[in-house]
């Protein structure tokens, strides 16, 4: 067991779960990560980057998981490691965001898809050199029943 | 707070942090993800992606964090938060690698960056649709004084 805790909290419209948009890269949605003040430091130089990774925990999502699960994309069930589907093991959820600006520990996002008052647990820079792969097969997705 | 427990460990070649490949694609080192046996039904159809992010704890990072750091690939300090350093308020790792095969609960991957014997927290499937984007600004990465 290892405990994860919180380093801010995330501000956004999104305060319904149904409404919520499905992946940051459907959402033009604005938002704010609000960094606890005694962490701005570790914000140098960050807002030089145009995408953030946003880590944050699913703190709404059901403490009963199953292994099988229907994504939201899909009408068929598939294992849940095999999907983004919120209610998992650990509640760990992330968002690849644009970083519209920075004032102090304040960050202003866009393409929020994350529940309104989630909470913070880090944030790293989005590098394509480190995080554009390739990806030749995807599985159900690619074959998904809702566009 | 919130408590993560391992969902898993992961096998690789990397025993001496010094000689461990800075991200994944960078890496071309094999490596296992053993998924603890009573989640093997939430790996289901994982097999059909032909990357992952792996999600685990930086087991052997300090606890004592600073919030101007030094990356691997710079000479200069920078806001943690702008680097991929691990030693952070939570020690999140990910790595996004190449899934070879998987045999029950035990996922063949190349592109182990992580440190032999790191804590499993989360896999989810790599989706170039949600996880490319273009990212038009990187910092200091950019001017980097190690390539």
């Amino acid at each position: 067991m290892t405990e994860f805790k919180p380093i801010g909290l995330i501000h956004t419209p999104n305060t319904d779960k149904s409404l919520t948009p499905i992946q940051s890269a459907r959402s033009d949605l604005p938002g704010t990560v609000e960094v606890f003040s005694q962490y701005t430091e570790g914000l140098q130089g960050l807002e030089e980057f145009s995408h953030i990774f946003v880590f944050y925990e699913f703190h709404k999502s059901e403490k009963d998981i199953a292994l099988l699960v229907n994504p939201y994309l899909d009408e068929k069930k598939h294992g849940l490691f095999a999907t983004r589907f919120p209610c998992r093991p650990n509640p760990l959820g992330f968002s690849v965001v644009r970083l519209v600006t920075r004032k102090e520990n304040i960050l202003f996002i866009s393409g929020a898809d994350m529940l309104d008052g989630s909470p913070l647990l880090d944030i790293k820079p989005y590098i394509p050199e480190f995080d554009v792969f390739d990806a030749t097969r995807t599985g159900w997705f690619k074959n998904r029943s809702v566009k």
